[in-house]
């Protein structure tokens, strides 16, 4: 993040998704999931600029198919999502029933149709309950409130172990303070078939939806498509952002210094969201961060950084405390990068183990205890190239075979 | 294989690489692994054409480097292996020892050094113990014998569980015999940072090095290039085949209907290795065949096989029994194959579980005896066109964790 060398301009504020002014949430349960709640809805109390990102997979959910589509007008007044299922290989009448979400949010809240987004998570093939769904609706609608955010996080998630959010305070250069916030849910599952990425982000800073397109997916390149838990991407993968101006003044790409500052924020958001998501990857016992430099350029940074990320051999070691520097040089230099192995060094944390081509002697139990912490970096430098990538991820443990294999279909 | 359809002019034939006329072998132990043999020689008692394939992994072991030059020249009289010590990361030590170990074998076994290609399989970073490998090589040369084959295979092993040999007679056309043999080592490890797979062929049919190795990579190319454990090349991954000629007659390529039998037998002894190393793959309780049709081309159908059989949320459920097409529709959805989810249909073995983008109702017992199996087939119909494509992998258990955090550096 660039601005880390500047004073920051943002700091932490609580809340999630409704610490930004205009916006209120709910989570309430309707019985999609085996306990807790199971539907949320996020409102703005005004017209908001909105931007989406969505699972690049072929096979898309039904909300995703809806929300692609609304999502195109850049402008949007509400989320409606639920847990539990995915609406995911549903055919024809899973497209209804994802219009018919948001048909019966928009209804309940006094606005059109096509103002609301729709996102689905949880179990695939199976048709959703509508009557139950329906239901949740009508009551989430009735329980928005400004303190809903904590229960709309709930209410997304599948198996996750703890709920994400995250809100920041913005200071402009020109004095204002904006507010981003958000929730998210991550990769962890053992009931859906698959692990979905939701996230919802809310911003009281006025944004126009072309420039909050542009800067929601540069945040998104060095966030979420930085985060991988085993490789697999999901059908039903959303990011919306709702930009509702509430805070007043001018648009913030009016001014390049007030941009700049503003997308600054929102990357560090997604950073840490993304940073929370691989922390609670299935069976995850700590967060590893692989922080590839001296590439060629940013590419073939990334391709380094992704191939050790998603190398079963790298987060194994992980698991097991093992400074295996061999499978972390193997996966890079299989992953398509150019580099001279020569030239390559390579360190876990503070400890030095491979230093232009060769190993390099360290001290195994000092070793064993970076490697312990529930924060660990991996720090590959491939020469002396200007291309850097950071990704984010996990370990892989008994508890991740577990959870995939004892589900059952 | 295209030859299933007519008779096949190949049976299986006892023995591996000394089945063919003319070649000889040893395994023989110098203390590299904790127990068994761990050096082996496998030499053809007269010139032999050679082709050789070697990892695309940047990071290229001392043994590759040196094999790679020498398997240039299309000639080779012999091949000298060890297991324990990868001489991967050895820097100019690691080239010196490579060279030293082929210089030795030929000096013992009266050929010329560049005649001798060396591989080596275990442990990286390591200096090899030269004194204990080149009194390993004595010995290896001295107990050379028509029935070494087996000793030679069991001396390449890491972490496999059993060794891995296969000799088939091909009749050719014109009514002449000749033989193929080979051994291989997979893909489990403990000791060793990497897994590696090694394979060795041999044939006494008359065959020119540009001839063996055009149908070597194309034999590869749906073998060994389809194989997949989880998806970390390694450092030293080479296979070596050498042609001596010793059954007489003229060269294979000199008639196409006799190229095109010997290529088909090849082709089937490697997918053969191949369905051995993926079955003893690391921690693996069953063989999985991930076979892909009606792709755009076979690129596509590849793409879409490889992003199934490297999927750890399918290979996970393989270990489940669990029928959860989900997971193999997603993996095909993110692989880049161009499809139509409306036009997949997907069984496993005889259990249809999704036809034409509609999930299948299925007998979930059936279908759990059929993924209980020792071996599994996942058939996954991507839409009308002529692609297809085949991948071997095993599926992903508690075992394999353990087999790989457990090992400390």
């Amino acid at each position: 993040v660039k601005s880390t060398e500047e004073s920051p301009r943002w700091q932490p504020i609580d809340g999630g998704v409704t610490a930004p002014t205009g916006f209120t949430a709910a989570g309430v349960r309707c019985g999609l999931k085996s306990s807790g709640p199971d539907v949320a809805i996020l409102f703005s109390d005004r017209p908001a600029a909105a931007a989406a990102l969505f699972t690049r997979n072929l096979v898309r959910a039904a909300p995703v198919q809806v929300s692609m589509r609304r999502a195109a007008s850049g402008f949007a007044r509400a989320v409606v999502a639920n847990a539990g299922n995915a609406n995911a290989c549903t055919g024809a009448q899973g497209l209804r029933d994802a219009e018919a979400m948001a048909a019966r949010a928009a209804e309940r809240l006094g606005v059109a149709a096509e103002e609301v987004l729709v996102a689905s998570t949880g179990v695939i093939g199976r048709p959703l309950p509508m009557d139950r769904v329906l239901s949740g609706i009508d009551s989430a609608a009735q329980s928005l409130s400004r303190s809903g955010g904590a229960d709309a996080a709930l209410a997304i998630m599948t198996t996750d172990t703890r709920p994400k959010e995250r809100a920041l305070q913005v200071l402009l250069p020109d004095g204002r303070a904006v507010r981003l916030g958000a929730m998210a849910k991550g990769v962890g599952m053992i009931c859906p078939n698959l692990a979905t990425m939701l996230c919802f982000i809310t911003t009281d800073a006025p944004v126009g939806a072309p420039t909050l397109r542009t800067i929601l997916q540069s945040a998104a390149d060095v966030s979420f498509n930085c985060l991988t838990v085993d490789g697999d991407g999901s059908t039903n993968d959303s990011v919306f952002m709702l930009a509702n101006g509430a805070s007043g003044g001018q648009p913030i790409e009016a001014d390049q210094s007030t941009l700049r500052a503003f997308s600054d924020a929102l990357a560090e958001l997604c950073i840490d969201l993304a940073r929370q998501m691989a922390r609670d990857g299935e069976g995850a016992t700590k967060l590893v961060t692989v922080v590839v430099t001296g590439a060629a350029d940013d590419a073939q940074a990334r391709m380094a950084a992704s191939a050790i990320a998603n190398s079963n051999l790298v987060k194994t070691a992980m698991f097991g405390n093992d400074p295996n520097w061999g499978r972390v040089l193997a996966a890079a230099g299989r992953s398509g990068a150019s580099f001279r192995p020569e030239d390559a060094s390579l360190r876990f944390g503070p400890i030095e183990v491979f230093r232009n081509g060769a190993p390099v002697a360290f001290d195994p139990k000092a070793a064993h205890d970076v490697l312990a912490a529930p924060e660990v970096e991996v720090l590959l430098t491939l020469g002396d190239g200007p291309g850097a990538a950071r990704y984010f991820t996990c370990d892989l443990s008994y508890e991740y075979v577990r959870i995939n294999a004892e589900y059952h279909t």
